[in-house]
């Protein structure tokens, strides 16, 4: 199983101008893709601060470590630097990343007319750690970058979700390699009047018995809340291959039988509903 | 200032189940607050990375570190445990906190019809590291939990944003000794027609000039590609006195004034929008 760890660049998501949704999305596509993420880290525009948890993330020694934000052409863009100086390398002009953005730039001065040209600005985001390689971005300017430190693939892409996206989809999936026995499964059954510490010891039985399914309770508090009852959501995930998601179908069975023996609120019988049915596909 | 980090603990987190808005959340809070946040780590419920990530944290120094996650009745929540492991300290039983799980059970009981006993899996609710204080949850079940450990103080909060938000606003915030003459001002202005690149230079200009202010771009991009149009939000924020805020405006007209001497597409005019207007109270 590939190990990987994200570690995100930006003052705006620690102030909370901005959602981490680039986390969650990666989070998905990565447990999609058969790997396992480990660790995210959220750090401000600091460049010391920016190189000390990438080396902290490398004594961890992760398969890959993805760094999201701070490849654009402005000042507070230092992921390439902090990478630089946490794995003690020199920056280089990389003349591919040149070409990435000086079409970019044809391509904007064809569809919209702008009259763009290649300041100092945007050549600083062709600077990148001496021996990586770049990757292209098709949403925007600043091209993704790749650096291998011993047993460690570094990726790093813009913080812009819709940059980030690209890139990872047509770049940096491939370097994934997957197990093709294998696929993400889950299932979810959401429970009504029955509150999650009553749960509980349903779901340690089941937990027990299949070691291999990762069981686990979410409340629904402020869905819940609203219509004044108790709503919690067992979400049953596991990957395996086909034969064994039968086990995931068991486990399921297991604990909807559990649950029914179970009483409810006094004047409520326990509500119990079935989602997800489908496995994702890679 | 004092200096904040946020654990966050949760698979669901990770495996892109759960979208992290409660550092989003809490970022925003601390930011009001005038505190500084540094860092935020999101792990999976594994007892011995949980420790580690809190021993880390603790290395470093911040005043606060808050957690959330973990402190409810299944067999996954370990942040007690994982901070007690971390601190070197045994668990012990808090009365206060068995009094606050009776009282809600209590509640639960009138108010829903519930049958409700204080079960193994509740009791375990209440076991807190050694010398730690509990902070009501007026929201949920879970108190929330605090310790001090040298300088560090470490609060608990449950993952249930509801209960977060009640434990973080009823009980936490007296905690943050502030500096009653600074507030958190924010501007925005909101720019299309202009890339991201171009404005690089006008905003460095403005930030040597003000160094206790903070200017940011962020491009648009979802929102832009969708109209077929380059939009950046410059966001200008700093932590200061009345009399400072002086400079905030000072620096949106003057970065006004620059972006009024750029071209903008050969097309179109720059369009600026000024936003934000408000400053924010604690």
């Amino acid at each position: 199983m590939i190990t990987v760890e994200i570690i995100c660049f930006g003052n705006e998501l620690l102030f909370g101008k901005t959602i981490n949704t680039n986390a969650n999305w990666l989070g998905k596509r990565l447990v999609m893709l058969g790997a396992e993420l480990q660790r995210v880290t959220t750090i401000g525009d600091i460049l010391e601060e920016m190189a000390e948890v990438v080396q902290e993330a490398l004594i961890r020694k992760p398969n890959v470590i993805i760094t999201t934000g701070g490849l654009g052409p402005t000042f507070d863009d230092m992921a390439n630097t902090a990478i630089a100086k946490a794995l003690n390398r020199e920056l280089e002009l990389n003349e591919q990343a040149v070409g990435f953005i000086k079409e970019r730039l044809d391509k904007l001065q064809k569809e919209r007319g702008l009259e763009l040209k290649l300041t100092e600005e945007r050549l600083g985001m062709a600077m990148v750690p001496k021996g990586a390689e770049v990757l292209k971005n098709r949403a925007g300017s600043a091209p993704g970058v790749m650096v291998k430190e011993n047993d460690t693939l570094i990726i790093s892409v813009p913080g812009v979700p819709s940059e980030m996206k690209s890139i990872f989809d047509h770049e940096i999936t491939k370097y994934f390699d997957l197990d093709p026995t294998k696929q993400f499964y889950e299932r979810s059954i959401v429970v009504n009047h029955i509150p999650e510490s009553e749960l509980a010891k349903a779901i340690s039985e089941t937990r027990e018995k299949y070691p291999t399914i990762y069981v686990k309770t979410h409340p629904h508090s402020s869905k819940a809340s609203a219509k004044g009852m108790i709503e919690v959501e067992i979400h049953i995930t596991s990957l395996c291959s086909d034969e064994e998601a039968v086990n995931l179908r068991e486990a399921e069975v297991e604990i909807v039988k559990i649950i029914k023996t179970m009483k409810g609120t006094s004047d409520k019988k326990p509500k119990i509903a079935l989602q997800n049915n489908d496995k994702k596909s890679k």
